[in-house]
């Protein structure tokens, strides 16, 4: 095999409570790339369609991951990258995270599987922290190991793969307006109150134990997110509205994806899903703000390949 | 039936991570008590043995609990309580909640049970009140649920079971000091890092998972306190070497039991149990200060009727 056409998913992390550590994967938004094999060393990325990003392969999200991967694995062979973007940079979704991971796992494949998820994950970070200055990993997970995900820690990297209740949905509003990660970033408290932590705390540990015994009523009163929405909130026009709504219309709950302007809803079957991306445009659509809204079920494969 | 006799059993509270909402039950460390129907209407404690308590039903543990159960049934009768004390008060193993639990489970057997655990959780928290000056759950939820539990809210009351997987054993030191709950909780910040609240609730989660999947693994590494042990360990003689002892031995994880001095340890296995006990007994012999170890397996029951 010389060449692999692959599709690499957005995903939603933090999902309310677990800041830094929850995600999820989605179906059906993604990019899709070509990875190909070349006699010529290093690696080059050759085509970039949907965003204008870089083509340097170390100044690129994907070209730094996948220099990780080619340093380590040091093939007497190159690879050639085309990235047909889909997902926006700076939507909130993942959108570095696919990046990331799509060329490793591609080149992963070409290479005959020499490394396994965890491994994929560590080189992915390489690229998230240049479009992010540090090493995260709660997007990057769900991505490559598909489902929710619990990221234990970081060093040394250690992925929790959480199960998937069958019948939740995934419904995002992206309100098309830039929330500077660096503004997202620093609008954080460095010390929280303890009472907050504990909330939080319990909240996490019950989201796990619904994932686990598939509790949609109990995954719908585990997310709150009592430490971080109530400060980025503020950074997207009419959260508090879309949630109204959201929860008005039936969902089981709703916050911030990542570190916004995306926001995610979680709902329970397809037909209760599509009837809340109808409320939620209807609501939007007066604000004056240009979105779009994707409907997903949860995505429990994550990246794979297409060609 | 007019009579019964119970045994309720000592819990131990936070579980390292999860201060606040995490605890489980012990199986050979318990109070027991008699509850009897009589003609005297309201709650009269009659005798009261092991350690040195009030009569008076509104001053003592399980006379609160009693009578909030009590004014809640209207019956037109009265209970006789006798506690017979094995659980040291102040020992930091849930003596208080195992009184406050055992007068309203005997209560509510010899009224035909009409009241469910979660009921009779919020009358024993009452009691609990009366001795720590707030409402809390986490030592009554798993004597009265038994296994592992996790208290998701207590305003209102909700209460998780957590599976608990077969091999696992506890190890409980009680060094024989008094460490007075008032200052345990003085000792505790009121804000703390960001940073650190992210890794105790990554704990949480991955603590969840662990007991849903019998990870005994997982479960050690999940077993990690970064908010409150650093100060509250301070208050107990010895921990650090109790704690090195323990893992050295093989223990999956130590930790302080609710608010101490009691330190608890988890175990793969009886053997094992034993052998980390052993060795802990060994250590502390030489510190001078007075104190007893227990062995345990988990109880899944939680409080019951011996006769």
């Amino acid at each position: 095999m010389n060449e692999i056409k692959i599709f690499s998913p957005a995903t939603v992390a933090n999902v309310s409570c677990g800041f830094d550590v929850l995600g999820f994967c989605l179906d059906t938004i993604g990019d899709e790339m070509v990875i190909r094999k070349t006699d010529k060393k290093g690696i080059h990325i050759t085509r970039i369609e949907g965003y204008d990003l870089p083509f340097e392969a170390e100044n690129n999200v994907a070209g730094v991951s996948a220099l990780a991967l080619f340093e380590d694995a040091q093939p007497d062979y190159g690879f050639e990258i085309e990235i047909y973007k889909n997902i926006k940079p700076g939507s909130g979704i993942g959108s570095s995270s696919a990046s990331a991971v799509g060329s490793v796992f591609g080149m992963n494949e070409l290479l005959g599987q020499p490394y396994n998820k965890t491994q994929l994950t560590n080189f992915a970070m390489k690229g998230e922290a240049l479009a992010s200055q540090c090493e995260h990993a709660d997007n990057i997970a769900p991505a490559i190991f598909g489902g929710f995900t619990l990221v234990k820690s970081v060093a040394p990297l250690e992925v929790l793969q959480l199960p998937t209740p069958k019948d939740l949905f995934a419904v995002i509003i992206h309100p098309q307006i830039e929330v500077k990660t660096s503004e997202s970033r620093a609008i954080l408290p460095k010390q929280i109150p303890l009472q907050d932590a504990i909330t939080q705390w319990s909240n996490v540990g019950s989201l796990v134990h619904a994932l686990h015994t598939s509790d949609y009523k109990l995954l719908s009163r585990s997310l709150t997110d009592v430490v971080v929405e109530p400060h980025r909130s503020k950074l997207i026009p009419h959260f508090d509205v879309i949630r109204q709504t959201a929860l008005d219309n039936g969902a089981l709950g709703c916050g911030i994806s990542g570190s916004g302007p995306s926001i995610f809803n979680l709902c329970y079957g397809h037909r209760n899903a599509k009837s809340v991306a109808k409320a939620i445009k209807k609501v939007y659509s007066k604000t004056g703000i240009p979105f779009v809204v994707y409907v997903s079920k949860i995505n429990t494969e994550g990246v794979k390949i297409i060609g």
